[in-house]
């Protein structure tokens, strides 16, 4: 097959429509298993697997007289035909293998059964070639799909979609850890967020989001941690409170829920997703709420601490199962001696604050809040948190000359796809993750 | 107005769907003009701006007993009337203004005037309160959608989203500057490109693009540099040579520039923007050719040259808008002694590559071409650039397991709208510039 034939090739999920034809697909030599005599050769493409079957051992020659193994790229000609037993319904007859990328050597890890069975550092060493494995993509996929939802919904509602620098001249954010660069001899840092940068852009579009990588230096070594993550973030003006910023949230998820639903399915079914429900009205509670019920509920005495350790959350995510049949819970209220300055305290009690988390699952996905918005109010926060004015300079401009009362979110993408997937590691969510121990590949 | 009222306000953009009706706006007081007894209230929200009429002086006392400025955020009140004169058709009489923040500094950069006219310092240092003008805030309207007709245009094609790491341990992709990041006390970089994810992406999922930051520490202080940008990356497999990827390319531009056509006129007006002509087969030319070309045109004798300096890139894009009618000229087959390792040569003259810049009105605007594609290729590409093949580890991984002859390209967005806008300063085409002495906003 000459290069320039490439273009003649249908993919694999196009079969259906070409039965009785004589086609061309090319891709990787996913398997060729042989069974006392039939011969099944599965080639896998960019979008699916498919297979062509023979009793002709010559068909075969291309592969076996030179023996290559799998991921050998090849084009596969063959007759398309109706096969109850094939998956998907359509294989090919009489097939006509070309080789165009030998491969001799196996792979590292095994890609091409139903899991990938390897312990969890051999798959991340190798994700360069693991990530081929249809399970394993399928996670991209929806990775992939999650973003495009998240735009979707967002455009839909009148927001503009910016980007933010991510080398930023402060590290003072939120008191996290971030990393320092080297800036032409100056220090600089990997924005965490795009928190201050979204917010100044209300002033510019009133409803704003990026999806974009942030970088958090947190020396955590545990399997809810990476250090680099994809942050879909959101802000917007006239909000009347985080109430506001809530419903919103809960219509961008339960427009990501419905695009995996309507798109997805064949992902949602390699890798055993359970699509959650988002009820019309998703329930609340308010923090303070929310730690006398797990004292109730479980005995356990933390009314006093200012945060939900993650058993609480999961605790909280069971109730919320079990009360109102909800994967999802809102706690709303947390202290504010626990959020950072920006954070608009609740007029009412203002020890807690105008802020929320969203759980998902029992684990927390989402956090946003009403922010700050008058410039006075940001003198006297920072004043509290004993915070200089100087390095915010740029950011407190931007409520000098007019901001209106506003907020939003942040969703952590791998998270949304760990809790989907019930997986036990975030790092099975992302293509190539950055941890304490691991820069490559 | 409470701010529960906020739910029934209508944009600005949707005035002319109201008539006759009593409404309400909310932004920022953009202008109040006062003239000889009739006063227009401009009021500007994150879509567009709106105009009140009145004679009567009362109905400005919430801003002039105040002495409230231009910036206060406030919500407008009025009945919608239609008005040949108004800008948009349509003007609110009987305005009733309530005050939500006021503002009574005065912005140190004026925006309320047709032009932003301050000194680019000043315009960069202020950016936070500049990026609110109506002209400016259009260039990043048409930046957000650029991105998403790119995305269209490859969701359309079959290409998968990914999101690549930004953080990488390895700094020799092409020998450019790099920013050094302290990892947890290792040495890390900031990657300058996606070029060896989206390759190794290629082995998963034939089809991808990615839109993201990337981070060059070159130390140039010139027009057209800055420090971060966003590219806009896709790479392909199954591809016959660069000519499958450029007529990619000039698909990806058609795309782009129609849904400006069909969905940006008001901003393509606002910033004086003439789309340019993406024709069915974009002129091209072999980089032999547009040497011997500017020779013969202008007597300058660069021919031995191994790359275009930007006075050729000039004359050649005013060649093929003289002789092509076109905005775009592909020069082909640069030298592969000025490509990376990477580069696939041209078969029949191995001095030259396979690959391609695109001119945009005699800039360079993408790079792309067709990669090495088997491993054995790959260790003697190294081996002849003097590069230790450790640091490819997993990079050569694809390779060893498998890849089709592929190809891509990254279209920088800053510069596509550098030159849309025929903008003087790469520095005006993003939201917060990051250059040699700018950190900040």
């Amino acid at each position: 097959m000459t290069q320039l034939a490439f273009a003649s090739r249908i993919r694999t999920t196009e079969l259906s429509r070409h039965i009785g034809e004589r086609i061309c697909l090319v891709g990787w030599l996913h398997h060729l298993r042989r069974l006392g005599g039939v011969n099944f050769i599965i080639l896998r493409d960019g979008w699916g697997t498919a297979q062509a079957v023979t009793e002709n051992e010559a068909d075969l020659a291309p592969i076996t007289d030179n023996e290559l193994g799998p991921e050998t790229v090849i084009a596969l000609h063959g007759t398309v035909v109706s096969s109850a037993q094939a998956p998907g319904g359509v294989e090919l007859h009489e097939p006509q293998i070309e080789v165009i990328t030998p491969v001799r050597e196996v792979t590292p890890v095994v890609i091409n059964k139903r899991e990938v069975n390897a312990s969890l550092p051999s798959l991340l060493d190798h994700a360069v070639v693991v990530n081929r494995h249809p399970a394993r993509r399928a996670v991209f996929r929806l990775a992939a799909g999650a973003m495009a939802a998240f735009r979707e919904a967002l455009t839909q509602r009148g927001f503009t979609e910016v980007q933010t620098p991510k080398i930023v001249a402060s590290a003072t954010e939120s008191g996290a850890n971030v990393f320092k660069i080297d800036y032409f001899g100056r220090p600089a840092y990997l924005a965490q967020s795009p928190q201050f940068y979204k917010q100044i852009m209300v002033g510019v579009f009133e409803r704003v989001f990026e999806v974009a990588p942030v970088f958090r230096a947190e020396p955590h070594d545990t399997t809810r941690h990476i250090n680099e993550y994809v942050s879909l973030d959101v802000e917007f003006g006239f909000i009347e409170n985080h109430f506001t910023v809530m419903a919103m949230l809960r219509e961008v998820l339960a427009h990501i829920f419905a695009s995996f639903a309507e798109r997805y399915a064949p992902e949602l079914s390699l890798v055993n997703a359970k699509l959650p429900t988002v009820l019309e009205q998703i329930p609340y509670m308010h923090f303070s709420e929310a730690k006398e019920l797990v004292f109730q509920l479980h005995g356990v005495d933390e009314r006093n601490e200012p945060d939900l350790s993650p058993q609480e959350e999961r605790w909280l995510g069971e109730w919320a199962q079990r009360e109102h049949g909800s994967d999802f819970l809102f706690v709303t209220g947390y202290p504010m001696s626990k959020r950072p300055f920006y954070t608009h305290a609740d007029p009412v009690r203002p020890a807690y604050s105008n802020s929320f988390d969203l759980l998902f699952r029992g684990t927390e996905l989402v956090t946003g809040g009403q922010r700050l918005h008058r410039y006075e109010d940001y003198l006297a926060a920072l004043g509290r948190a004993k915070l200089p004015t100087t390095p915010f300079e740029s950011y407190l401009e931007a409520f000098r000359y007019g901001m209106p009362p506003h907020g939003g979110f942040a969703i952590g993408l791998e998270r949304l796809l760990m809790q989907l997937l019930g997986a036990n590691n975030l790092r099975l969510t992302t293509l190539f993750p950055r941890d304490l121990n691991r820069l490559a590949p």
